[in-house]
């Protein structure tokens, strides 16, 4: 594989950074995850725009290259990997820098481009995950926004990664829990570790609210749409892990998953049904119609 | 400059991690900070307690190399750049591991050390900081101790970067504060971005108490013992920021600082005072004791 760092395309193994890159010392970087499907990046736009939003709560908007600029070193990775369907990671850090913590006005941005090969998504293709999603709670509680805007996708995810901890720490010989469903400090579901959760409680389609400290995911908001011109009722609000237990469906997304059900949470079985099912066909349509 | 990579020496220049370590890519490290004075390095033990920790909170206590390799990779490093008085950053990070945010149990960890030239210290050195810091409080919080424990110190440092951001934002043309006072989210003060907070009122040591959301700093636990030693009373608590703005006397700390008086916060003056003056005296011998 070969990935594309600063403006060369060079081999994975010789794909590096500076020790004294602000991405590596304090993870001073913003990023997006992406899918390209038959060579095209989905929703690049909503990426993009939320990668400018992130670039510029972290006060360097004026050093990011230009969208058009960001978007040919994703097509250069994937054409020189050869590669239509592939995930897709994009980091933007604020570079290498003199003196230590407080960032300088000057900023020459480090550009890294990841990829890496995914089967054929749409209506003819075929889910990256093995299985349904099994959730566990977590102690580990979503950094709210007052520390960190929660609408930030940076490289500062030691939160999630703790999350995910938990799970490993209390699985059996026989199960451990992919993904955890962490909570926002005042203890309502917030998201899990690396996706946007979505519950059907009595045919309406239920989400944690942009209100509380989340980061309001491309997909989720795709589905939001795809809910809406459904004529579905939905509704962003405030809920607690028993509300996601009792539900009659669930759901998590993010860009690499699309739609994928939950199976259970916390033991319980929750599954998919007639909402899950019909909003992953016409999550699948759109990838189809627009990158196919 | 010669910077100390995965076991070897190499120029300031070629010194990288890749792309895909996940220092880099989500900030999942643990560092210290640390002084050489003369050779030394200053609190060693200390600073090596403080790091098993935070690898332990990380989940690679079983990866991290022992302290005597540390130390050793620490005064190679010193060695090779000819430096006895130094700045020395120690970094470990989780390395490279196949998959994404999950991580691995086997742990190849990333092992990094950088140093800089400092002044020499102790009784008869020079203070590291030009001026008495000028202080500021902001209104990014710090991050709760439920959402990332708080006394693991790790590559995830864009709370700290954003409270110094606040600080550029506020200059004005005559005046910038050098440090952002944090409050935790309870609105009681926590800390600085890289200092923990001392002042004085009323002849007793105040400073906020380890139960809060706070990085309790070595620096900090040897002030505590040096004022302790003088029979000053010393308390540990909840205080507002209008706490320290009426102090007799207020001070930061940090393993590079050591004990930094404070000359303003928010515009009011506060500056120095007899037990200042006092402690950072007791320090700069505990150095000269120790190093020199």
């Amino acid at each position: 594989m070969q990935y594309h760092v600063d403006g060369d395309l060079v081999p994975a193994s010789e794909a590096t950074v500076s020790v004294r890159d602000r991405g590596f010392m304090y993870g001073d970087a913003a990023f997006e995850t992406m899918r390209a499907y038959g060579g095209t990046v989905f929703a690049w736009d909503a990426h993009a725009d939320r990668l400018e939003r992130t670039v510029k709560t972290l006060g360097f908007v004026d050093a990011l290259p230009s969208r058009e600029d960001l978007h040919d070193r994703v097509v250069t990775t994937l054409d020189g990997n050869d590669l239509d369907d592939a995930y897709v990671k994009l980091s933007i850090s604020r570079g290498v820098q003199p003196g230590k913590l407080t960032p300088g006005e000057a900023v020459d941005p480090t550009v890294v481009v990841q990829v890496d090969s995914l089967p054929r998504g749409g209506v003819e293709g075929e889910s990256v995950w093995d299985d349904y999603a099994t959730l566990q709670s977590v102690k580990t509680r979503r950094v709210p926004d007052e520390a960190i805007p929660a609408d930030a996708k940076t490289h500062n995810y030691l939160n999630g990664i703790l999350a995910r901890l938990e799970l490993r720490r209390a699985a059996t010989d026989d199960f451990q829990a992919d993904e955890a469903l962490m909570r926002d400090t005042e203890g309502h579901v917030a998201e899990g570790a690396t996706s946007n959760v979505f519950f059907v409680d009595n045919g309406v389609l239920k989400t944690p609210s942009r209100e509380q400290s989340i980061l309001p995911g491309v997909t989720r908001s795709i589905v939001i749409q795809l809910a809406q011109e459904e004529d579905f009722q939905v509704r962003e609000g405030r809920y607690t892990v028993e509300d996601v237990r009792n539900a009659d469906e669930a759901f998590l997304t993010n860009s690499t998953w699309g739609i994928r059900p939950v199976a259970s949470l916390d033991g319980i079985e929750i599954g998919r049904g007639p909402m899950t099912t019909l909003l992953a066909r016409l999550y699948d349509e759109r990838v189809e119609q627009l990158c196919y």
